[in-house]
């Protein structure tokens, strides 16, 4: 089972529709949350790199992740650059900030929520990209493509970790994590919506 | 002139010779705060990104940097892993706290101070480098050399932000807050610190 296929599965919804025609029509601003997603999800790695700085791997995991983040958000701002997309400050969703605040307050359980919610982000993110490519022309719509690849790498590192630190003695305990915070996170992206953003829901 | 004769000109003191000493006998904890540091670095270049997202060049710049510190991360921790230095929790020394207690509050000061104080942190991680260089053993002397000519590169970034973004009716007006910044940085380095790490003082 590759990272794409397995990434449909653990989504609760898929992207409704409604959303996908308004992203079509907004490219422009999308670009523009797109880049702050981009940092954003650089910035979560880096926060989780000084959450647990004694587990050597997932440091290195998510040093080189965050990389990566941030090598993509200097190509959509060269794409906006080039196809004239200014920049402007937008204030943020509702998306991440209600999923993470659905982790648990204490730990270990703690890690394995923000573990799980990032590999969610990461999931939507790539489920996002790969139905936006054949629909957005060159070059977003080639960019979109490549991007879903790296998503769905980023998807099964986050969930390789949440997966690799649960109990021996409850091997079951991620995966019923991972559908209670796909189930909050389906609601988010499907409930109607007053902004639009990469992750926002479909138009009220 | 080349970046690094420009930052001895710029540090208002070197390095005392108690610390250098204390570094060499102590290499392994210098290591350990050492991977703090470059996570730090790109933390601090991330932060700056969302405190002025509208300064695309400056963002540009911001993320590259904040790539290579997190390559260098990478490394140090490698370095430990093959030198078999383990990690461990070091508690923040004096140094980048009690810098950066000393921005200004209000803009654009503190823009001016926080690309200062950033620039100062290379300067002196460069300069702390070129010195251990020649005291450390393979692998270690080798590779603090090459850091040297990476920091030198960021300090000049840093100090370029600066001198661009100041008021074409004040042009001194960075050189005069770089020195200021630069007196109490050599006193932080040079007054006798109960720790030791990258960028504390001698021993008491």
């Amino acid at each position: 089972m590759n990272g794409i296929s397995q990434i449909t599965e653990v989504l609760a919804a898929p992207t409704p529709d409604a959303w996908l025609q308004l992203a079509c029509e907004r490219w422009q601003e999308l670009l523009v949350d797109h880049a702050y997603c981009e940092k954003k999800a650089a910035s979560s790695a880096l926060a989780m790199m000084f959450a647990y700085p004694e587990e050597e791997s997932l440091a290195l995991a998510l040093a080189r992740l965050a990389r990566e983040e941030l090598r993509h958000f200097e190509q959509v701002n060269r794409l906006m650059r080039k196809l004239g997309v200014p920049f402007r400050r937008l204030q943020p969703g509702r998306y991440a900030g209600q999923l993470r605040a659905a982790a648990a307050a204490h730990e270990p359980a703690r890690r394995l929520d923000l573990l799980l919610i990032a590999a969610l982000i990461e999931a939507r993110s790539c489920e996002r990209f790969g139905r936006l490519a054949p629909l957005l022309p060159a070059p977003l719509g080639g960019f979109y493509a490549d991007l879903q690849q790296a998503e769905s790498r980023h998807f099964s590192l986050y969930l390789q970790f949440a997966a690799d630190a649960c109990d021996a003695r409850e091997p079951l305990r991620w995966q019923q994590r991972l559908e209670e915070l796909a189930k909050l996170e389906a609601e988010l992206v499907c409930a109607p919506d007053l902004q639009f953003r990469f992750h926002s829901g479909p138009p009220v």
